[in-house]
């Protein structure tokens, strides 16, 4: 019903999560009323972005550059090693401004019931990594999950004789929450967790 | 903090209505996860769309062709003309399916408060229409609002001695809608324009 060009606009917005037919109608409707440059740049940002954005051939991080900054940042302590799940979950921990070490991305959470195995989520170049490199501390930084879950302990069980420091970032309830809306498994594992008050 | 071609990308998306910073984020990494191919054909319909799409010489809807599929068929009546404010409006008519008549599109409704006169909006072009055609009835199907009035009661002024009926569109309470939350306007709109019980 759409003219061609406009329908095959709306079916590229709906590929974006949480899109549905009316979001993309909208989406479609503000492009026609967007300058022709605007749209140029945009069509550009979209064509540009497979080529440019690349896997740091070090941590696996997503980069423009051969190396990205943090791997190439000598000032950044190389004795930790922050292990994440996905590419943006290290501009996450970067906005925090807090970590000051190195990181290393999985391609992933190891979860045999979806049949995501060990060698699915490229293990062997943490693994490499860590060997050949001196880390005293390695931070699994995964969502809590089975996934993450299951993906910390193989991890143990790989590293765990290498006389390195391996973590995970706490779960609980989070800063701010209302208590009647926790769901069990974050409310028993926060009592699990429990600290001493220091 | 991220690579400049992805940040130009997440730039991009926020120019979309009700996308913020967050959910550009997120649309540019689901970009990232798409194949190669299916990136490229979002980007060439973009960059296709202000070339291929132009507005219809009768009604100043949007098309491909042309002359728009509604002007071209002529199994269409023309003795009625649905004047409305923008094109998405006429896509809304023609997916109710209900309406067999021609259409009319203005560039958007008369408003003084924000600048907009009678001539911003292209009005002569529906005028000179309506004074070349033979149209019976012109329904104003605008959004129930200070513009949508102030247009119709223009568009009456010049037209209305032309012997064509000028009608516009419902607007009351909307079907399934709770009384109490309905705003004071639309109640009283609706309680003016009450009607018989037949």
């Amino acid at each position: 019903m759409y003219p061609n060009s406009l329908q095959q606009l709306i079916e590229s917005f709906k590929y974006l999560p949480g899109v549905g037919e009316k979001t993309a109608e909208r989406f479609a409707f503000a492009i026609m009323d967007m300058d022709d440059e605007q749209v140029e740049f945009f069509s550009s940002c979209l064509s540009n972005i497979k080529n440019k954005i690349h896997k740091c051939p070090i941590c696996n991080g997503i980069t423009d550059l051969d190396v990205c900054h943090i791997c190439n940042d000598k000032s950044r302590g190389d004795d930790t090693l922050c292990v994440v799940e996905d590419p943006k979950s290290v501009f996450l921990f970067e906005k925090l401004g807090l970590y000051k070490g190195k990181y290393h991305v999985l391609k992933g959470l190891i979860s045999p019931l979806d049949g995501i195995n060990p060698e699915d989520i490229e293990l062997e170049k943490l693994i490499d990594r860590v060997k050949n490199e001196s880390f005293k501390e390695i931070i699994l930084a995964f969502k809590p999950s089975i996934e993450g879950e299951t993906t910390s302990l193989y991890i143990k069980r790989i590293l765990g004789d290498m006389n390195i420091s391996i973590t995970k970032i706490a779960s609980g309830i989070p800063i701010g929450a209302v208590m009647e809306y926790i769901d069990a498994m974050t409310l028993e594992r926060a009592l699990v967790d429990r600290k001493n008050v220091e």
